[in-house]
């Protein structure tokens, strides 16, 4: 039985003075020496699905045992999630300056030598310590600019600053057309067996302005820096992003399904006391650089013939392209492959495309996890 | 055996200078006295499984023996099919003014009174052939205008410029997740039981500007008119709106489906010879003003329980919204139903929703066709 | 010195669950029998002027002596307001729909002749009273419907609560790029003299679905059916809709000038005791019938010839399209004309065109009003 | 009198199939050691007064005696210039995926150690055109990649393939509300004083994925490189941004000045034989460093105060935020300043923003040029 809290946290105003505002959800834990949590949702306006899961989570840890504190922030950009165009919701970009939303966290890490200079003293807790408010001190010096911040960069600093709290971070997504996949970074391996998710990116050493990073990338720096000083640690944060489906959907069904995985990574991390087993399933995993995408050679109407999640081997058909403006010609319908052995994970949601479209996303050089 | 040709008709210019054209295919009959044929597809931009059903007519048309001319258009609005806005293509209205693209038909009716009393003395043939060159003439007098047309107008007095050649008119279009449903004029109720599709609805005799509206209703007036007079008269031209499942999806083993579909009606109207038998599969109708529209009641996420084409009683679950920012709260989650026993047609494409935005098309007050 | 009071309307819910709410002030007069106004802007998302002319109007209100009630409505679509594509406010249409904001009222004129039978023997304050209700009654009932009412529906009958209120009603709009103008019902010409505007649209008995017509229609047709009736009556409640200018342009001194006309008016109806002399200015009209659109007969660039508000002859240069596709030949640079004398109004906001795009709408067959 | 032909060339597809086209205007120099020229205009969809320039420029090319080629592209980016949303041009970034189409050039340096090793030995001349062959050769690769390239990347490297045959390169651009101004890199600070533009900007040798970066950037690297080897070398190539004035504007005559600005700068390259001296103006310079955002801390309603192109002083008004849901408060009105003296370059389009819209941008700590 657990306690919770609602706030209401302001993060931008629009133009009829409308304040925007994110709903904050805090389920405090009774050790205060387990992991903190974050997991959010609905940072892409489309990608609805988290919301769902967050909900059945909550659901459940009401009546669990919390060890560490769990914050949740579901409808996290009310901007995008409300941003509607024809019958579909606009929701990956700024619409105003086509700027991803997922790509407007920052990499806040310190000057390290500079840093570990002044701070290699103190002992572990508080060095950890110390590191986290250097992070949460820049979240707030980029706020306070006078010259301002963006529209994308005060919710993603102000998300930022949720997240930099804790030793956790989820952030919730999903796909176009999707299977679950998971971001991962390669420092935790471990975690990959642990959620309801199929198919596994792991992620380097590299920041690319997506929320995971930005948690994990200060601190796997730091351990980097700490360990070619001769010392030992490892990253004192974990984060992920979960990829749930297809976006559009709302399914609770199968959010209570993510919501059971969540729950056994959290179980095995002490966040709460239960014993939840990770399922059993064949999951699969490649190198983030190894995930390719594959664009459209022509313009024209497309049948998606790959399901996601099932492997394809090279030369089997990936997509059958129509051109009804050539009946007649050798154009008028054909069938692409991809050159080498995959698993498709997501496609286009549109039946039609530009020559360049993303068509597909597929793992390549793909090794089966467990 | 039959011969075809395509020809590329110019129906706009873009700001580029570039020309929006639309393939014109035309196949020949033998018997000059049988219905001509007009077929169009893909006047919504996301709407494209009309042009595999085009794809997988003309396969077929080939290899049968034609007696009528049948014209097919497939692509025939470039600029709403190449608009794309996010992941989804945004082409159900003019991009710069919102008018949708298939409600810029005009309905030529002459004055009745007048042209009656001028050609009353024609016999059938003549009196029909005179009939639809006054249509056609309306048609070059609008797109003549030294004050012009709007894009969406032309492109529409340039698609009806062909349709009003034609006896049978077919418009081929999709909802956004949708079953098959059909829009009939009462006039020609026996239509229903030809295609393969189960929903119909029952058109009365009003203009709406749809093509299908534009094509029969000057017939129907003019019908109704000669009736009034004492005479007898049925109309001379019926067309049809057939919605083939859903958008922004191509399924070329269900085009052929709906491909069997118009060739058993084609057959039946003596535009091909051949043996085809209407699909067996239990087939619904309302009247059109019973086909209604239920909007939200609420903003929300929307989890869809009511499959389209499955009946559904008064107070079955229709959606689930789900409001993750009133979590605890009895908002937190809310299932609503319909006031009558209904058969769910289409939902939005979306699952977030605003208040009123448009939730379920439902067939209502519907009885068993066959 | 007027007491004023501040309260938010609720208008509509996002899919976030966010309200969408509307400020709404409201200035007390001291004579009951005075006339009651309604003023509202900015319900196409782009033409904010209308907000800075209320700012002023407000401030103005608050030292000046007010007999009749005077509501004021800014920001009277918040889902249009914050609508943003790209750098520009996309807020003309439901961007689901793609129907036009002022295109969504109703008109609420009940079955005459039972209502007249129903209401004939009251006395002139009582009948107008129950007809005011009727209105008012028909609003409720619709937003109250079991099948609910679509997001700009909702709206726009919000807004009619209000408007039915009131003997007078001001819509504040912007044209694109355009001079200021003013729609003026016949019955009311004198009113065309008294705003500072110099171009006037003279508007028949007729409905188009705006906010004036909406207001004034069923008080001129219950005029038009009690005259019939061989009784005198004059319709009891006047409107208009005022285009102040360009829209995506705030400017504090115009907006002070398009105030002062406004004082002019409700000094001359008797809302406000002051003495406010309307503006000497030429002043034309013509009937909204002779008020015509040109569209462009090809695409292109367009350098913009004719300045709003100037007479132009027929023949005269209107635009100049420029295709730098076709350098050399002789469609490289074309110059267009009307082939009647006009006043252009407005024009584009952009500067390039498909075919059709609506380049110009201008006065024709106008006169001097003063 | 110089020669020109036309050519069109083909850089995407669209859903429907039809070719995605630009004009290639090729004008012949008689002087093969003279600089080869490549001008661009309109790859931003709103961008248009570009076309306009490279119209006047070809009218006067036409009239002058040429030494070095000059290859002219208006209408660089069909897809952008197409894409209307209302009565404005979404085309500063790709409606599928937001990326801003002036960011997908590509830095096409070789790794330098590896190519100043293979081809040291060689005259100047042949080093300068092997590398020229090795750019290009990667733009070839990347556009025949088995994977595919997006849309976006597909068109700049289509465009850069024409770029790097040059040795000046000229992208012509506006900006939304703006005065003109020039991005020119440091090592031909002289350019600066030839163009008809006030407000210049001082690049650094870094990329950022513009054309005129993508341009400049390989040859500023091999001159640094081949610098550090202890030898002399200048790059063989220059480029520069031009922003010319607004958005959404075709101004014929303004497009003869600037026309005027850039023959200058061509005389003075010399690639035409003639005698056109600078335009004397004041201009101005700041490193890009210091060309600095200003966003808006507030939503609201924004009247521009300050115009672009003069000098503004700390603390003198900015712009002025209307709030009119905060009449009778504080925030009703309020001005806004920067904190440091600057010239104001351009400012947002549309008269209401969020908070966080970049309202202005600003040249600090700038300098007289001349």
């Amino acid at each position: 039985m657990s306690n919770w809290t609602r706030n209401t946290k302001k993060i931008g105003e629009l133009a009829t003075g409308h304040e925007l505002t994110i709903p904050v959800y805090r389920f405090a834990g009774t050790d205060s020496n387990a992991p903190r949590v974050y997991i959010q949702a609905n940072v892409h306006g489309a990608e609805v699905q988290g919301n769902a899961v967050i909900f059945q989570l909550m659901k459940q840890l009401e009546k669990l045992e919390l060890q560490g504190d769990i914050t949740l922030v579901p409808l996290a950009n009310p901007l995008g999630i409300n941003q509607k165009s024809g019958e579909f919701t606009l929701g990956r970009f700024d619409p105003i300056t086509g700027v991803n939303w997922n790509r407007e966290y920052q990499d806040l890490t310190p000057s390290l030598s500079d840093w570990f200079e002044a701070h290699k003293h103190l002992p572990t807790e508080q060095f950890i310590a110390a590191y986290r408010q250097s992070l949460l001190n820049s979240c707030h010096q980029q706020l306070d600019s006078p010259w301002g911040v963006t529209t994308g960069r005060r919710l993603a600093l102000s998300l930022q600053l949720m997240a930099h709290e804790a030793d956790i971070v989820l952030d919730l997504h999903t796909g176009p057309k999707s299977c679950k996949h998971l971001y991962c970074p390669e420092y935790t391996r471990d975690a990959a067996g642990l959620f309801s998710i199929p198919c596994v990116l792991m992620m380097p050493n590299e920041f690319g302005g997506a929320m995971d990073e930005a948690a994990f990338y200060p601190w796997w720096q730091l351990t980097d820096y700490v360990v070619s000083r001769g010392m030992t640690m490892t990253p004192a944060v974990e984060a992920y992003t979960l990829e749930l489906g297809s976006q559009e959907r709302i399914d609770m069904q199968d959010a209570a399904d993510d919501c059971e995985g969540i729950l056994a990574f959290l179980a095995n991390r002490g966040v709460i006391k239960a014993d939840i087993e990770p399922k059993a399933m064949a999951r699969y995993s490649c190198a983030l650089a190894d995930y390719r995408k594959f664009h459209s050679p022509m313009g024209g109407l497309v049948e998606y013939l790959a399901a996601p999640g099932t492997p394809l081997s090279a030369g089997e058909p990936l997509v059958r392209i129509l051109r009804p403006d050539r009946f007649g010609e050798s154009e008028q319908q054909q069938t692409l492959c991809l050159p080498e052995d995959s698993i498709p994970v997501l496609h286009f949601a549109s039946a039609s495309v530009y020559q360049g479209t993303e068509l597909y996303k597929v793992m390549t050089k793909y090794t089966r996890l467990s």
